[in-house]
């Protein structure tokens, strides 16, 4: 004790390891969708909302990240980057200079990893879910991490089935990859989204898991793979990095601006996942959610005694199992059962919550009203 | 013509006839009913809101009132005296130092006009209906003014019923009265509000009419029956109208203070109307409305191929026979029917139209959850 306190600085003391590879967490910030609205809209798409607690999905996501690396790099379209950078100070950006879905975005964001660190390992987070177990999903990218850097595999997170879910992927499980730490297992192969009857045995059986979207890989692997399966993105991706490397960070962006237009809009899962060898699972149970539906809302609230969740001040008379959500002032309900009520700035939407998925048929009707300026 | 022109100024050529009484228009704005909530409130009570164009329903009221005089009263609470005076600037303005009723607030407004014209004829009207057909109304308002200065009688307007509605009272019709107008019978007697059976049987008979609560009557024989009927009332009264007919304000006011409080809660159908002699109808037809509920709200409504009636900006997809209000922003529903979704200010409302009578229950819901501050 007594050499530690007038000793070296603690830093430089003891024995150097080697210096690990950077680990970076890349968040997706460029959905655009229209599940929530009226809480979403074109301005303020769904990571930009604030559903489960007081903080937007995006902070909860940069936060939630920062468990298991403090780098996190941000990509975003640029009418959303402003607002990014408001809710991630510390973040990186990088701007998509139009939506090309998630291959073209996470391999953007491998290209500027590898530039500072050819062995970077990164993971890839959606912006816009929930996490109801934080401790139990810092432990799990912990691993997910862990696994990347021991092996050169893709790992995807795998989440531990409860209900059969007819809106994700699912993962079929192959063989045990202890290697690369415990629990971890071969992904035998995906699975699109399955029919009812699938989705039920697949729940039955025990051998598969959902596909959270959650990749941890290093950057140079993933533009390998990318180069491979996705030759025009790769190529274009390529001559981004090489510019990035020698430093001509204007060369970077005239590159970016000139070739990311052009690549195909292909999800990471169709594009490059789903086609690539040496996919593993960590899988994890942390109370996820997708958000992804007024339903999926009402899931994270709680309910009174009669299943009425709320989110802002709210009465209901004579009815159950209903879900009100308001930014603002109050709802109040008389004798209606099962309604989804959102108020959210200047517009009002009421549905039976069976029709969650039908809110685009809403957001359709308005176009054809010439009422837009409420999207 | 050429005497017209350079002859004694207008007003005082040709021969005077006799001066006729005054006449005026008494505009009841006392209301402060829920049934409208979120709507109305208790700071912007139902005559306040222009429900069925652009015009406050007071505003319209005092317009209607001026096709027969230019003379209109307005008797109203004292928090609701500056709105009063933005609505209806020409209007005298008469505060009650308390709610008690119809029979109290119109007996202080005949003690006022007895002081400016011991003959003045007054036409009482609620301050928060809608009129469809106006000129209809103004020529009805007409016969009724005119009914009430050649006979001493009580003029009461008789609704032609157009369906057997159990909310109103009605009017039983007696002998005609040729001698006060085309058309005027006698009132045989008042009914209460009537069960269904008793309702229909009212509607196929022809014998009766809705009693509308719009009365024409000379202000000094409105006093009387105060008097007879209610002493205490028309105690105070006749000290109100001393002290205003010898030009004393000071003491009409404290005349005013001190007795109005004790006056008892009733209303003048019930207090004066039922027990009075010589009260006659004159019938009418011109698209009268209560404006009641939401459901009558919905009456007064354009809709659509669905039978969707909207005011503001609404869709609708999958639905029908659905009402939306908005004062600002949109309405979406989806897959919802014969709904009522009312935005107002900082509150919905969202029910079943079958339940507009059931207002009440989220209000005393939001009082009773402290919520008390949006009503």
């Amino acid at each position: 004790m007594n050499e530690g306190r007038h000793g070296a600085p603690f830093l430089f003391s003891g024995k150097s390891p080697t210096i690990p590879a950077m680990r970076c967490a890349v968040i997706l910030a460029g959905g655009s969708g229209t599940r929530l609205w009226p809480a979403s809209r074109r301005a303020r798409p769904k990571q930009f909302l604030a559903l489960g607690g007081n903080e937007t999905l995006l902070a909860a996501s940069v936060r939630r990240a920062r468990a298991a690396t403090p780098d996190v790099m941000i990509v975003t379209a640029a009418d959303q980057a402003d607002a990014a950078r408001v809710e991630a100070p510390a973040a990186v950006i990088v701007v998509e200079p139009a939506a090309r879905n998630t291959a073209a975005a996470l391999g953007l964001a491998a290209a500027h990893l590898v530039a500072r660190d050819p062995d970077a390992v990164m993971g890839a987070f959606p912006a816009d879910q929930h996490v109801g177990d934080e401790a139990a999903f810092g432990a799990v990218i912990e691993r997910a991490f862990t696994a990347a850097e021991r092996g050169d595999v893709i790992v995807t997170l795998g989440l531990e089935p409860t209900r059969a879910e007819t809106g994700f992927g699912w993962l079929e499980l192959g063989g045990e990859r202890g290697e690369l730490g415990a629990g971890v297992r071969d992904v035998a192969r995906f699975v699109e989204k399955p029919d009812g009857a699938r989705a039920q045995a697949m729940l039955a059986g025990g051998a598969h898991l959902w596909n959270g979207g959650m990749f941890f890989v290093r950057a140079r692997r993933l533009l390998d793979e990318i180069e491979r399966h996705l030759p025009i993105t790769g190529a274009g991706l390529r001559a981004i990095a090489a510019a990035l490397a020698r430093g001509d960070r204007d060369g970077a962006a005239a590159a970016t601006a000139t070739a990311y237009p052009g690549f195909p809009s292909v999800s990471i899962d169709h594009g490059v996942m789903e086609q690539a060898g040496d996919v593993v699972a960590v899988p994890g149970a942390f109370g996820w959610s997708d958000v992804g539906s007024w339903a999926a809302v009402a899931e994270l609230l709680v309910t009174d005694g009669a299943r009425n969740a709320r989110r802002g001040d709210a009465v209901v008379v004579d009815g159950a199992g209903n879900l009100t959500v308001t930014d603002a002032g109050v709802i109040a309900l008389v004798g209606v059962s099962g309604l989804t009520v959102v108020r959210a700035g200047d517009a009002v939407l009421v549905m039976p919550a069976e029709r969650a998925q039908d809110v685009r048929a809403a957001v359709d009707a308005l176009t054809a009203a010439g009422l837009s300026r409420y999207l």
